[in-house]
């Protein structure tokens, strides 16, 4: 984690000159109680007291800290500069900043995107109060794009460790759809798949009440409420929601069974057509994706092959980002409604993981979601997951 | 949990009354990538879009969320009325504000309290852009008295999970210094300890690297670096700093003991003379302790202790608070230093957990510090640690 760390920190430095920001300033407290969500890409411990972590576009960085933690930051070596208070940050944070002579703050506030928004307002006020004789919090922006930059374009380590995630995932489904049968209820096969990521010492890539989510049926509810005691039934839609976080980086994979009725050989037309459409949404998404194009148009792309089907809309965003958390931040491959604030709009950018992820529901046998995880190259998108295009059967 | 959770948004409703605040509005989104602090106690899932909590003084609440999570809020069944939206907050928000007619709206931000401090600077942006055609960004106030007050008043069921957890970590002290001998490096012994921790499937109070902290002779850096290849030598004091999650609340001990020379039956004089002031320090704090003092106060009874008998001052307050996390947030036992903010003038209060921590350097021995954690009572206080009062001897 460590390598990446610093990878992530000399990459920063090259943002800010791309955007012309001079100094790029995180500033934290008490992080294992409440941590900016940028603070694992730049540093990998935990801070207690004021810290401010300032990356300068030259390539020098410092780092500003409680003198109990000066050790600590000085053995980790990722900051040139371990300049350690006792009673205050005011003066050396003055100081370097003096030093640094800086025309653009950025500073991590973002309306849109969460992962760059990582400073409380108690903590900008307290910026304010240390800098109020002085005239850098004039020059304060927002280090939104910085972020969503240094998020967003993973290194050739962090790619892999996806991919990783990824290989894990799918290895877990094809031991668990083995393992399908009828009788088993949601919250049993979530059980069976979770007892494999323990095994493995792993972690789910979201909270393990609804990773993974299991769905039987047509009464079984979509969303994030987690597994029930449904049973699978012959005449099911069997759909999962998954992914593991392994050294770090997540994988998020949802993948579609049909459990066979007596007699049948095949799911019934209408099963068919609506996985059809999924698979063919996903498809045509992904070869739209190339650098330069923005989430919307991707995500229009997708809905509108759900619903020129006749399916209606589904009521979320096509794609999210995907790395050291499930939902990365920044673009996503969205539609312009208020929630998504801008993001929608985010250019998409070379080595940029996203995954495609639309659904529909067939009265009757329940929901159909695909979600694949997906590369963006320089001319166009790869798949990191291998698409799933024949629903699994399971017989009765 | 869940138990908990209920419990503690009814007291939030008579702490409102206490403070003649309305409402109290969390405002929350992506809580898995960065999470509001107080969010832990009054809901206990991850919540994916923009999010409010509501909860009124009359003892009615709210939860205003993204669709897709009506279902697990039902289930969950915390929150009286479970509002979904599909593309906006803003409507429901306004009217559920509306409806509620507040004078005082309390939000999650503190200078002084990182507990407190859980809106980011983005979504305080995005509140006042909700509400710009009302008056309600007027009736905004801190809710950190509030959260003060939620986290730090205990319930009977809380403080039996931090004692349970404060009997495992004692329990992990005895089997771990059975088998200290010279020769045992600091490394360790950590993970000596930290196989307990694991075999009984639980996780570190704070994050693993540095717990335990395990300190060997005058060598071994203090503070929260983590152990390191120092191996244990007769002459040294051993220090320990340690604490377990269990059942989500936690515990914070630290220990000592000392490797006896060959010939020595006792410690030196000098080390005695060290060990026997921090026992006096914290015995001295303890006494003092009762509802209505100020954390200042007690912090001077401890630091005035070591002084006194010719030790330096320690750098750091002489206690914090403990629950669900290990710096359980608001007021402190620490002294009047600007990082401090206003915390240690806040007054302690009944079923208020907190540890007591002063240390000192004895030249060429190593480190002496002692953590208790109590529970102030509704005159006075009680140990929930059994209190160490003589120094281990290691036989070399």
């Amino acid at each position: 984690m460590h390598a990446i760390t610093k990878e992530k920190v000399a990459q920063a430095a090259s943002i800010l000159n791309e955007f012309d920001i001079d100094v790029w300033l995180t500033f934290v407290r008490e992080t294992s109680a409440s941590a900016d969500p940028v603070l694992e890409l730049i540093y990998s411990s935990d801070l207690t007291w004021q810290t401010a972590l300032l990356i300068h576009r030259s390539g020098t960085h410092s780092i500003l800290l409680g003198k109990f933690e000066e050790e600590a930051a000085k053995r980790l070596g990722i900051y040139q500069n371990v300049i350690p208070y006792h009673q205050s940050i005011r003066e050396s944070l003055i100081a370097s900043l003096d030093q640094m002579n800086p025309n653009r703050i950025a500073i991590n506030y973002s309306l849109n995107d969460p992962h760059a928004d990582g400073l409380t307002y108690g903590m900008f006020q307290a910026l304010n109060e240390y800098l109020a004789n002085t005239d850098y919090a004039n020059k304060f922006v927002s280090a939104e794009r910085i972020i969503a930059a240094l998020r967003g374009r993973k290194t050739s380590a962090e790619i892999q460790r996806i991919r990783t995630a990824v290989q894990t995932t799918e290895k877990i489904y094809r031991d668990t759809f083995k393992r399908l049968r009828t009788g088993l209820s949601e919250i049993e096969v979530a059980q069976m798949m979770l007892a494999q990521v323990d095994a493995m010492g792993l972690e789910t890539a979201w909270q393990r009440e609804n990773c993974p989510a299991v769905n039987s049926g047509p009464a079984s509810p979509v969303g994030h409420s987690g597994p029930t005691d449904i049973l699978i039934e012959p005449g099911h839609l069997l759909h999962f929601d998954f992914g593991v976080k392994q050294a770090g980086y997540c994988s998020d994979i949802q993948r579609m069974a049909y459990v066979l009725r007596d007699g049948e050989t095949a799911p019934p037309p209408e099963v068919l057509r609506g996985f059809d459409t999924i698979v063919m949404a996903i498809r045509a998404a992904f070869n739209a994706i190339r650098p330069g194009i923005t989430g919307v148009e991707i995500d229009q792309i997708a809905r509108n092959t759900v619903m020129i089907s006749g399916f209606p809309e589904y009521m979320y965003a096509t794609g999210h980002q995907l790395g050291r958390t499930v939902h990365d931040g920044a673009g996503i491959l969205g539609p312009l409604w208020e929630r998504y604030g801008d993001t929608p709009q985010y250019q998409l950018e070379a080595n940029q993981v996203y995954t495609i992820e639309p659904g529909l529901e067939v009265p009757g046998y329940g929901y159909i979601g695909l979600e694949e995880d997906i590369l963006v190259t320089s001319n166009g998108a790869e798949f990191i997951s291998d698409p799933q295009t024949e629903l699994v059967l399971i017989s009765n």
